[in-house]
């Protein structure tokens, strides 16, 4: 399988991550993350269906939010905190902050 | 003229604030407003088609960011800083302290 492509730190764009944090799926995604060392898709997929997460999953890789590595036969994701930190100082920490809206 | 509706700032929702801030147009309105007082939509819209500029302020308005008056002929636009922080401490803070995306 070949591996996912992630933008570099550098190439990051404040909107484009804006836009991947703008959707509630994705958010838990981010926040589930956030509280882990890696995860798989399985591990925070919510049960939801396989397409639509795979959707949310590029989203969050374009915008440079995940990493997605290939093990073996599964992907483990990690938040790439310190490349939106380095990119956008407080930006991820402010929004994480943030209760989950209702 | 009708007047517009704004929701609560205990109605906001963060994934509505990240979208509407995910666009180049609705950002530079935010950072613009963010600097004076008050602005009118032709002081906002960088010389861009009226249709294109009215559904910005819409995304705008209905994410609580901006407060649109009727003002006699002319529509005044304030940033709701108080209403966002209030609801989301640091956010707006922190978006706003990012550079611009190139």
């Amino acid at each position: 399988m070949r591996p996912y492509k992630h933008p570099a730190a550098s190439e990051l764009s404040l909107e484009r991550v804006l836009y991947a944090l703008s959707d509630s799926i994705r958010l838990d995604i981010v926040r589930h993350l956030a509280r882990v060392e890696a995860a798989t898709c399985g591990e925070l997929d919510g049960g939801r269906p396989k397409s639509t997460v795979s959707h949310h999953f590029k989203v969050l890789r374009e915008a440079g939010l995940v990493l997605t590595e290939n093990t073996g036969t599964i992907h483990m994701n990690k938040l790439r905190r310190a490349d939106i930190e380095s990119r956008f100082p407080g930006l991820l920490t402010a929004i994480l902050a943030q209760h989950a809206s209702a």
